[in-house]
């Protein structure tokens, strides 16, 4: 059971626009048990969609096609599946009336061009498009199943959860490949794989390991029937959870960042932040949290000596003594933090982002991370590579860790 | 003139792993005149592979194969291409040489499988890695060119921007497709179009236009020799500067936030921030610029009330008057700031970035953005959609754009 993606779009092509669509399918579909087998881009071409939709048909049960529906001469997807499947195109007179209606309400006349996205292939089954006028499509054909969905993420993703994840998961009953990610942190990818050979010889699906900075994935799969493949993750999830403990932070979907905004929130704890070298990283990450308002309170980006002593009430004399970027600062700004915001935990971040700063004894990568509570006040040092906003991306990460701990 | 990418991986087709060498590539080969014609992602597996390598053989001129260069055994684009091309593999002494020194400096011995990242191709140029144990690959054959490159993109961008981006313009030389793209800002892409229109026929190559939310890209093209390409690129580019003027913020690899870091350096003023929907993502984006702190002084990110009064000074009662989301309190951010923080420049942003906070009178996506400077102090007001992200990412453009027409 395995699946084929064709994304359609000269502008995937030229790399204006990054292609996240293959990425949320692919990773959707191995949740629903499906193994995709390859992904292509072709351009907004008739001969090379068909060309494409044909190798598809030879190899999977499950096609997905996204983009190509929009209004525009350019727009052929539709068109191109309806010629490869030798199938007339028909008129909607509903959705015909949708896309009126989407018009009239923001006060204009439907375009003519827009009314070739009410022409849907004969036999196929319309999908709903809350957010545009593109609908989308789903074919039956010979016990495949076909699929066309719209190129903007924001049209696509309620699209495919809504009305297609459900219909595939019907579709493949009996023969799942299931994956779940064990999303783990703190832990370097070669420990992690020594600690998991103690376990001795694993007799599950075979392990996956992806190292992504300060994280590692680990991937676990079950196979066969629902509940056998649905045995084989919670067994293997088990094993690991043993093993590992704190390492895994989450699954999946999770992050970091939601994970701590979690924690707060149900120990109802309160949180402010006292950035320099990640300069609103952090707190960008924790306000991108819905509902984050409940426990944060806010926090400065003291790129400046000035606004450390002014905003965080750091001493001017100490980071002259022992230099903004140290041990004492950071600990001095979460403090800060912590008392003139008035929270139960602060974060202290002070470090050399580079490519400039780096002075004798202090090099580019060097950062102090300290985090405040009513208990007690500690703090790590780290030497980080790799370029500016990797170091700005690490720190952050480790901070968050060090929020996660302290409340776990 | 073309080209076919491969990227190579199983952890692309399992969505884990986001491909972002598709769109590297791609920008690059079309700023040297290469059209991308297909880019196709295959699992770890020697049939996959080679399937797609014949496929790309024949429809295009320049290869280029990512990833599968590991010393795993699930590595396996050398032996695949050397398979295809019926070539034999080759043991090149240097780079096993280097191989050896990688880990031996990091206190380590080689483990046995490294041995095989220093079999090359036969015939093939090897590509220096400066990031990692996995050489790259040119081969020239029957007037094409195939190129191996490893699949991080610490490794690859640098590779192919140092080793394979010369040679590709040096073979590609007379049959140009050369790309441009204008970044426009503060206008829609139908009354882009619609200006556009004024000029009458465009009897150069067509234009093309990409709504990327604040931002609209309007592409150019110019075709042929050198020189006629540059010509037509030139052209199309002096015609839509006279016709648009400051809507045009920059061209290609330039971003809002890298121009107005530009703008603010080569006037030697200085900017604080005060965000609070926002949550920190304007401090972040200015912070991701290397050099940030010639010019940045730092930003508060004030979530709460008690914050904005404590760190600038917002009184209380204005803000009991007016509603913490309101001109008047978005005005005594950027004054507070400017005032407190003492920089010529300084901004204020308060809203609701949702999913709750919406209040009578007050929906979410509601933000007020203030600008002040010495001479004055204006406010935006903003009625935004698109879910909380999509708040937060416009308002720090919106906020960018008025910092940068303050300065042009």
């Amino acid at each position: 059971m395995q699946a084929d993606l064709i994304c359609i779009g000269n502008e995937l092509l030229t790399g204006l626009i990054e292609n996240s669509n293959t990425g949320f399918l692919a990773r959707r579909l191995w949740s629903a048990g499906i193994e995709v087998r390859e992904s292509i881009v072709v351009a907004d071409e008739m001969s090379a969609i068909k060309e494409a939709f044909y190798r598809a048909l030879d190899h999977s049960n499950i096609i997905i096609i996204t983009g190509g529906l929009g209004p525009t001469d350019d727009d052929l997807t539709r068109e191109a599946v309806a010629s490869a499947l030798k199938r007339p195109m028909e008129l909607n007179k509903d959705w015909l009336d949708r896309i009126e209606l989407f018009f009239n309400q923001r006060g204009m006349k439907m375009p003519e061009n827009n009314y070739k996205q009410a022409m849907i292939i004969s036999g196929a089954e319309l999908l709903d498009n809350k957010a545009g006028t593109a609908p989308g499509s789903l074919i039956r054909w010979k016990g495949k199943l076909m699929i066309l969905l719209p190129g903007p993420p924001n049209e696509l993703v309620p699209m495919f959860d809504d009305l297609v994840l459900p219909v595939i998961k019907k579709y493949n009953k009996d023969n799942l490949l299931m994956l779940k990610t064990l999303k783990c942190c703190g832990i370097g990818e070669s420990t992690l794989e020594n600690k998991i050979k103690t376990l001795g010889k694993w007799d599950l699906p075979p392990l996956s390991y992806i190292a992504r900075g300060y994280e590692v994935y680990l991937q676990i799969k079950g196979r066969g029937t629902p509940e056998e493949a649905a045995w084989e993750i919670e067994e293997a999830e088990a094993r690991l959870k043993n093993l590992l403990g704190d390492y895994i932070y989450g699954s999946d979907d999770d992050t970091l960042a939601g994970k701590v905004a979690a924690l707060l929130t149900s120990k109802k704890l309160t949180l402010s932040l006292a950035e320099s070298c990640t300069g609103g990283l952090l707190s960008n990450m924790i306000t991108d949290i819905p509902g984050s308002s409940l426990f944060y309170q806010g926090g400065v980006n003291a790129y400046s000596g000035a606004l450390k002593n002014r905003c965080l009430g750091v001493d001017i004399k100490l980071m002259e003594q022992e230099g903004q970027v140290s041990k004492a600062v950071a600990e001095a700004m979460a403090k800060g933090a912590r008392n003139n915001f008035n929270t139960d935990l602060a974060v202290g971040i002070t470090g050399i982002a580079g490519p400039d700063g780096a002075t004798a004894g202090k090099p580019v990568g060097l950062v102090y991370i300290a985090l405040a509570s009513a208990q007690k006040s500690h703090c790590q040092k780290l030497n980080l590579g790799g370029g500016r906003l990797a170091v700005k991306e690490r720190s952050a990460q480790v901070a968050l860790d060090m929020i996660r701990r302290e409340l776990i």
